[in-house]
């Protein structure tokens, strides 16, 4: 008699597909099997049963100074991650001048703890700053690491962007203690100057966003982060791959037999750059960094996912207020706050387009979205359903119809890109380390259920 | 309480690895978890527990005509393949001419039914007396879908091949039928040509058997038949890939968005060209067709492993006896009936080059040699560990250290190519649905314990 | 005192343009230079002064059996050419079953000597009763060479074809005198079956000319004797490319260093499959084998003319008269005979929509159609504007324009796939090896003045 | 009766072949033909005549700061390069802060006037200065571009490096100017980290020139600057490639019809990297940036030549004296001021290499140094042998064998990394616009009879 048994559902793991029980105790995966009896049960007949969602991207109150925090807290941030099947998560820490990393970990730390309702993890974000410290960039590493940090969030864009001489040592620290650098990657020199240029001609219109950001010059930057990455010999991971053009490097590397990873988002699978062209502040909703693509692009996205050239869906879920993104609108679409909502539709996003359209296999959908992330990131214990993996599971009803709209989402922005978009299957009830917080389609669970994992290195 | 439970092993799935006892009930894998008790219970702590092997490419009882017929029939072969930790064999049907596919399969059936110790299925060969039946090539392959066989041969060299536009038809019924076709690739016309001329020359030696089937015609056939095969709009799988010519036609057409798949085999792991210039006989027990190549293609082959250019490693196991490999040594390298015993090394030879050496992890090395074999070729219930599956299962010690004898193999031909190759790595139980068959590494299951698996299609 | 020397015209070579005098003795160039005096002169101040075009592609009375004969004769072709700026053309021998190859040219020199109008050679056709001959196709290919022929057609379709063991010989016999093999690449087998599928089905259309032959086949067939070519050591030239699966084959054969070429032709750059839908006879008119493609693969065609991936532009000129296109139509798209003049309009059509149109540049034009083809092919003496070339020289005006009507040209068979097509520059003189014989636009040579050349070998 | 006649030479054009004399008259070929006759006559039967050489990459008195000037000056330069068969070069102005475009035109036209015995172009060096002038670079481009110079020198290493908002904004300016910019390409910021980080390990030794500048990384810096000149639409010219990992990213942007040039020097064709393993100051003899590389590398670069992956072979002539690569060895490997001397051995052994040895003809080994350097750079009037062009004329002798030393050479700096290389082919002759300078081998020219050549725009 086990604590709790999901009865009956076709389980779904990256490698194969069978009806069975799946039996839960200590918030593990007790046993996996028939007939398996819990004192408490849920049925899931006609069911999928799946590893819960994993999101290896996103941002829970970031603060981009000046006031300008994006909406999602701990708490409404995991809630929505738990109503959209995503188990686990991992946000950023971003240390301040002179604080340690422990002493940044622990100031998020305070922010989660008690606070959200999925496991997550923490990248941490190396700056300029890190190689101030006295002992370095690898000193800093170091430290991370030992906080149970394996992955390392590294900027070519913004003013926390690092030179190609600081990538190369932050690679090889990064590399000391066998963790994995995820990279935003734009050149920002070209960028930079593009943006100014043509802000000085007059133009304010989100459209410029695109203009200003060639594709070319992000798959530039894509190209020589991997080059230095080859070098130092270490893994290396795109983030927000939009373009066929990052794609295409990133294809050239793996081929090459480089251990080079991309991750899409649903903004690249669901929005073009028309969405630029949409009325009023819905133009200045779709702005994020890199921005939105052509048509060709987005399809090249789903293509690009079926050949296994991207690896990782995540969501790089940073949404601001409405009225933020309305003065950015009227400021120009430069000072518009980068970020779109895409956290609690992703699961079943890529379900009702993915696999329900046959654009790739219900196994490849728990790969992109849950085992693979997983595993790149380091989450030993999470991404299959197995005995002594985490109980993260989620029951998705594959024959439910929902359509996208603002209000019938739970996260804190109060509006969406998506709105209108109908989707086929949804989550019915979500499983956190063998808690349910999501039962019938309703949040169910409890503040601070979720922990922080630690991790000791990456794939 | 359950049948049958393996205590404590790690077990192994192509895309996971956790510590649990896996629970046998009538012939099916009933449970996976902790705790689990059984009637009867194999202790497995410290060994790795995985999907028993599935090999999709042998031969028993092949007959050339002539007296010449393959050495292991059902039993030695099938014995030989549980003591490998192989539990699913894949042989040949060939019709003859004027029978039908049930009389075929019916004639074949009589020499494994109460034989086998293996599960197996039936690749049904089609050659040019298909085309000659009444109905046709495609009432042929209806008739053979009917019963239960999703897989087809197709030879491009031999007095059995077929020409294009034969291959062409076969592969549109066979598409008709949701199958799978399987190629011999070689360009016939050319190497039957230049066989004539190196005989006409008079030359004998087995190294001949290389230097007159070049792997540039050998790649030529494969992007025939693959040209072929996409314009139809079918899968197809390439056959005994040995040569880095082959390995690109391969990659081209899979990154082009293609579903071609191509499989190795032991000896084209293990040996090379080199081979040929061996002493006396032993020269002669290398040859194979396509033949043993260089040493860089011999490396070429892990690569395209490990990288996923190659997906299946099965064994071609067709070794015929020192008396007829002398007599064809004799008569000249053409005459040498081609064939290499694999059959039982497979599993360890693959763990201990593969695993233990670090070029590719356990969950690919299961991945090669069970989950993805089973999924191309449409064993749904075979190559994972999980409820439902069939109870095929096989403790594997991955410590031991064997080293490889003709004495110490159980294949019925008396010799090996691989005499001396020392392994780490051993089978140590194997469980063909259930019920144990190998345990300590001795036999001890019965004839006929085996059975035949129907398929209603492939991948 | 020259002979003749052509005033003040703007020189193209395909490495230089520059502004001078040609001056002509005894059918070569004697001196290209200022102030040249000729005892005759042409002013061509503001014109072109071009190598004349040199045509390796081109059938005249081609004999298809059952009275199909095409139309153009050795002097109305030849007139034709001469009218369109070609100064050099090369047509087949097809040697007769027991006709030694002396035989067979000498039967064809009896049809152009005293009717030639320019300069030509020959190519020489290789079937399979060239296998059957005594001393075989190395002999029959050496008796070909002492003709001073060095160039031979290979057919891969029709009854002429050859099988692989043939070719591979064949080209072994070619590499014996230094030749090159010109080939016909099509599946036979392939495109014979899905013709007799097509009929058998009850198509007749023309559409279905190209629908019976597939791309991917045809491209098939030009890897296949690019790799025997490849594995013998010997360059080799694919005809009448018209779809960009076969140049994906071509470059890729370059790019890895081997001496592989292309040829395509007018009607691959100027027309698409959209004229199979011409109304009646039309659709007939434009049945050549292989046939016309997509309008991707003709904008292709120029893509690869300007990028090197094809390297030759020659005609495969042969017409058949309206009344067997027309009978043919009527039997269904297998029975029309297939060929279309492009003799006439080569020269000034490639100016203008390849150098007028800003696809290639002036160098360009005269490489495709004049210097290299007659490098490939042998014509040492051929090709360039410079002292001891022969005298070979085209005046073009690249300002006049003129519509392209049935009328208009000179070819004997009437009618014309490119009615109404308008082109910038035009052809005023042409002059062969040293004698002019077309002034201001209009025929003013003798029959018989062209001779022919013999070559020594290829490229 | 022409000024001057070279009688019966085999003229070699890069697209032709033929024996001929050439005629010249004030300055310019007059005539090439049979039968001139001229009031002087050079006798070339037996030997090649072709167009002089150009060297489109080359420094005369390159000022490093700090007294260290490269050694040749502007007259023992341009004899050096008269008797290596060279008769335009094209070294480069560096504009001092403050200094307009006209000023520094001057400035250098003053070291070469009256000492130049070679015809002469200016590259303009554009640096970070050229941003800070009224007006920007655009203004200091049109400045330029008025004074017939129209090649800009862009670096991205050294202090003199531009940003890539930089390199962008230049691009645009040469774009306006239908200029061609030339490009040392290096990742300044990686390159300089690595070797501080060598130097502060205690590293001293030649072999780290090459250690800390990785070929990745130069490729790196050639990929980004083709992505900034493609997206600005202009054609780029790659200088001094000397590694495989340059050639594939030149390919790769040529194969997808980028107008993308790549040039290689002697250095990289006749060394390797185990030069800085040679005794003494023999290893500061081979330093040079980008370094020499692998022996496999060395082999790629003649491979890349035949294959047209790479375009141009200059020289990149910038030696200095012993005492100066001495002292620099001393002070460690990042002291050694990096140049080497190949002005005069080019021709020479360019033709003995790839002519003699077959790897390219005769007429690629023109184009190669003469004829596309010519036409890439603008020099409309040179490179080829035509009526019109500059009688810039070498006899060279293909049957002379020379072994290059030290003493033997004209360079000033005594000394040559190629000592005891033996040299198939000597030039004869040397002719600049009309008049000989080198006659027999040795220099019978007067200082000042070379000019400077304005061009008004690149290829």
């Amino acid at each position: 008699m086990y604590e709790l048994v999901i009865k009956k559902g076709r389980v779904i793991n990256s490698d194969a597909a069978f009806t069975a029980d799946v039996a839960v105790e200590d918030g593990k995966i007790a046993a996996v099997g028939a007939e398996l009896a819990g004192r408490r049960e849920i049925q899931a007949a006609g069911k999928l049963v799946i590893p819960g969602g994993v999101d290896t991207h996103l941002h829970f109150t970031l603060d981009l100074g000046g006031g300008l925090v994006s909406t999602d807290d701990f708490f409404t941030g995991s809630r929505a991650a738990a109503l959209g099947g995503t188990t686990t998560v991992v946000p950023f820490i971003h240390p301040e001048e002179g604080e340690s990393a422990a002493e940044a970990f622990n100031r998020r730390q305070r922010e989660a703890v008690g606070q959200s309702v999925v496991d997550y993890g923490w990248h941490m974000n190396i700056g300029p700053e890190a190689f101030r410290r006295s002992g370095g960039v690898r000193s800093f590493v170091e430290e991370t690491a030992a906080l149970g940090i394996s992955t390392y969030k590294l900027y070519m864009a913004y003013g926390y962007r690092l030179n190609d001489a600081q990538l190369l040592q932050a690679m090889e620290a990064i590399a000391g203690v066998g963790g994995l650098p995820v990279v935003h990657a734009e050149n920002w020199e070209l960028l930079s100057h593009l943006v100014q240029r043509a802000v000085d001609a007059g133009h304010r219109h989100p459209r410029w966003h695109e203009k200003t950001r060639p594709a070319e010059f992000e798959a530039e930057a894509a190209a020589r982060v991997i080059a230095i990455a080859r070098w130092v010999g270490l893994p290396v991971e795109i983030f927000h791959v939009g373009t066929r053009e990052v794609v295409a490097q990133i294809r050239r590397a793996r081929r090459e037999g480089a251990a080079v990873y991309g991750e899409t988002c649903p903004q690249y699978l669901f929005l073009n750059n028309g969405a630029f062209e949409r009325e009023g502040i819905e133009a200045a909703y779709a702005v994020c960094a890199p921005p939105l693509r052509s048509e060709e692009d987005r399809r090249g996205m789903w293509q690009a996912l079926a050949e296994d050239d991207l690896q990782i869906v995540s969501t790089d879920h940073c949404p601001f207020t409405k009225e933020q993104k309305r003065a950015g609108l009227q400021a120009g679409f430069h000072k518009i706050p980068g970020g779109v909502p895409s956290l609690e539709m992703r699961m079943a996003a890529l379900y009702s387009e993915g696999v329900a359209k046959g654009r790739f296999s219900e196994n490849r959908w728990v790969e992109l979205c849950s085992t693979f992330p997983a595993r790149l990131h380091g989450f030993a214990q999470k991404g299959v359903i197995a005995p002594g993996y985490d109980a993260d599971l989620v029951v998705f009803d594959p024959a439910a119809r929902r359509t996208i709209t603002a209000e019938g989402l739970h996260e804190a922005c109060g509006w969406t890109p998506y709105e209108g978009l109908e989707l086929t299957g949804a989550v019915e009830s979500t499983i956190v380390r063998g808690t349910p917080v999501v039962e019938q389609g309703r949040f169910t669970g409890e503040r601070g259920i979720g922990g922080y994992r630690s991790r000791s290195g990456a794939l």
